[in-house]
């Protein structure tokens, strides 16, 4: 059956979430797309999200350097989130850490799990 | 610092998206939480969200027997999001598959690349 992005379940601000994670497993971060977005991103095979915060589309490492390269998309069966497996070039947290889920709370308090990777 | 599920940021809707990874490192699904799933979760180390669709608390598995117990809770960066690290019985998704994204987007078209477990 072939592809349409608009097949899937935006909310109400036409957003679907997607999950980015390295082809090594890793959970790397969790980012919006638009129905434009998840286009861009099958066309190009570089990830695009949709900032929310300005408003406007988002080439994963464009500034940065630390681009994602798209090497599969998956939909989930309620097809209102996607699963963006990835190759990751450099961190993908902006925080310069590998993931943005560095954060475990262990016992009742926040752990600090990964530091920074070296500029 | 101790962990206040307050300090998380929510949506309107009071909800934040949690992801559940398998510890194998597989991606099972996408489910939303409010601040009382999170301190439930966490005090009783079986995987709590919050239904949208039936407007209630849902314990993982309560009726279906495939539970997720909880090995550890992470936050993102942002504070937005939260993955969920689980130890999953049985499949995680409603139609018996292991994880809810068994579709693949592949050459455009939508490919099935996981099959329902058998009863």
């Amino acid at each position: 059956m072939s592809f349409d992005p608009a097949s899937l379940t935006y909310n109400d601000a036409g957003l679907i979430p997607a999950i980015a994670q390295d082809r090594d497993g890793t959970v790397l971060m969790l980012a919006w797309m638009n129905a434009e977005s998840v286009t861009r991103t099958l066309q190009t095979g570089r990830v695009t999200y949709w900032s929310r915060s300005r408003a406007a589309f988002w080439v994963k490492g464009e500034s940065s350097g630390h681009v994602q390269r798209l090497v599969e998309m998956r939909v989930d069966c309620d097809r209102d989130c996607l699963l963006v497996i990835v190759e990751q070039t450099g961190p993908a947290c902006h925080t310069n850490r590998r993931s943005c889920f560095y954060t475990a709370i262990r016992d009742g308090a926040e752990v600090e799990i990964m530091a920074p990777e070296p500029d």
